[in-house]
């Protein structure tokens, strides 16, 4: 489980301690492998993200405990986009050569707070030490728990689309500290609502653009009802809209979602579906073709 | 599913040709997660393990197809330990800066040549560039189907210890090379043959001590019985014996196993259980304490 870091056999005693009881866990973590008994109604869903030192997190600025937060925090939000509920993760963490146990300990402190929130267990783990930076990556496993999951290709013209909440400015700190949208989402297809389904981290722009193409659609979003967060007035200035912060920024983590219609408390409503191809920003001009820019942080 | 790699929708569109059809997936690779069928018979097996350059592989020397082909094997390898039959993969790889389409190409065909040969399925991935080394993570999800699976708990005293293959200077090129005994291991543990089992990737000293721990046993080692493996003469002298390389060498990938018997085809026998904790070696000089000195290579 551990290579190589000093304080190795305590951490993973330490770890082992840790554990959260799960009915999920057959056999407990300390094996090759963990063993879970799963129920064969549910679909199994898998994705894995990782974050990696000077492009999704500054280990300079950012504590182990945020770090670790926010890898898990990812993960739950890859089960929010496809209204899974979360089930149990693994972590594979490569820590720079002079990482303590303390270190360790305190990113595995902010995975376990992130996962637990959501009865997510984490059940296995490989941990090594090298010449490099910090590099995590988390796999995810959730599973369908009733309601059907909900992918990007199900756009239909003439429907609208949603965001969750308002976009921008993630950079001075939300993209660290977010609340994964996981109820929300069950919420959602729970009732059918969602007929496709993204969770925002490449900036609205883009992830619009992903659903349109897996659905083979277009989209019109109208500019005036883009919801600009507070953060975006707080940015320096870069010579960029407030609203075109809020359509490229990235790493919001709001759900983007298309449904024929939702009470305004459970969306916020941007745009309109379309048969032609193309993402559209409606504005004082008219329609303009609007280019992906967002992209996660480069820190 | 990439971020920050030049060509890298080139990539994508690229992987999601290579997909191999499995029966597994309903939902194909490209969405938030990947969505499997599950058979509730099967328990899940899930692990991850991550290969790091300098550590695992020196990519001034290995080919990107032998690292990806590494980073797989070692998870199989995984699955072989616990008995179970490989379903499914998911990857996450954090490439250097200067890494083109080639390279990213030549890890994944590595990975996939790997995974096929086992019926292993790569469903999905996260991959991104950043200014450190390379780091890959792979997460397998196995499945019992129809075997419980081996431990490394189950060993009791007066049982025998057996190991699949010769031992030692795996670091000449098998470490990255090696076949994962997962038919070896689906056989014995079909036949009921082995109580608790590990796979050799620390080394046989200490991987011994990890089913010892684990069982609440001890064992002794019959050092003229320590099968070497021809590379170990290759070796340049280092002052230690033969058969201490393949105590220790470590990254053989074979499969230790505690049975109570089994015909000489299915294994090596090596030692026997005691119920006195620790592990011994047994030779010249009588009983000896062995030390746990085996690790993963550091390159």
């Amino acid at each position: 489980m551990v290579a190589g870091m000093a304080g190795e056999f305590e951490f993973v005693r330490w770890l082992r301690g840790q554990q959260s009881a799960s009915e999920l866990v057959a056999v407990p973590a300390g094996d090759d492998l963990a063993v879970l008994n799963w129920d064969g109604a549910d679909l199994l869903l898998v994705g894995v993200d990782q974050v990696l030192d000077g492009v999704h997190f500054d280990s300079a600025v950012h504590s182990p405990r945020a770090i670790g937060t926010k890898v898990v925090n990812r993960n739950l939000s890859d089960c929010a986009a496809m209204a899974c509920l979360p089930a149990a993760a693994v972590v594979s963490a490569a820590l720079p050569r002079g990482a303590d146990l303390e270190f360790a300990k305190e990113l595995y402190l902010g995975m376990k707070g992130a996962a637990d929130a959501f009865g997510c267990a984490i059940v296995g783990g490989d941990t090594g030490s090298w010449a490099g930076r910090l590099a995590l990556s988390v796999t995810i496993l959730g599973r369908s728990a009733g309601v059907p999951p909900v992918t990007r290709g199900g756009a239909r013209p003439g429907q609208k689309v949603y965001v969750t909440g308002p976009l921008g400015g993630s950079i001075l700190g939300r993209h660290m500290t977010f609340t994964p949208r996981v109820r929300e989402a069950r919420d959602l297809a729970g009732a059918g609502k969602a007929s496709a389904m993204i969770d925002l981290s490449d900036g609205l722009s883009r992830d619009l653009g992903h659903i349109c193409r897996e659905s083979g659609v277009g989209a019109v979003l109208f500019e005036e009802r883009i919801p600009v967060h507070a953060d975006v007035a707080r940015l320096p200035a870069d010579g960029r809209s407030a609203v075109e912060h809020a359509l490229h920024d990235g790493e919001d983590y709001e759900l983007l979602f298309v449904a024929d219609g939702v009470p305004a408390t459970m969306g916020i409503e941007v745009g309109v579906i379309t048969a032609d191809a193309g993402v559209r920003l409606r504005g004082a001009r008219g329609d303009v073709p609007l280019e992906a820019r967002g992209w996660e942080h480069s820190l």
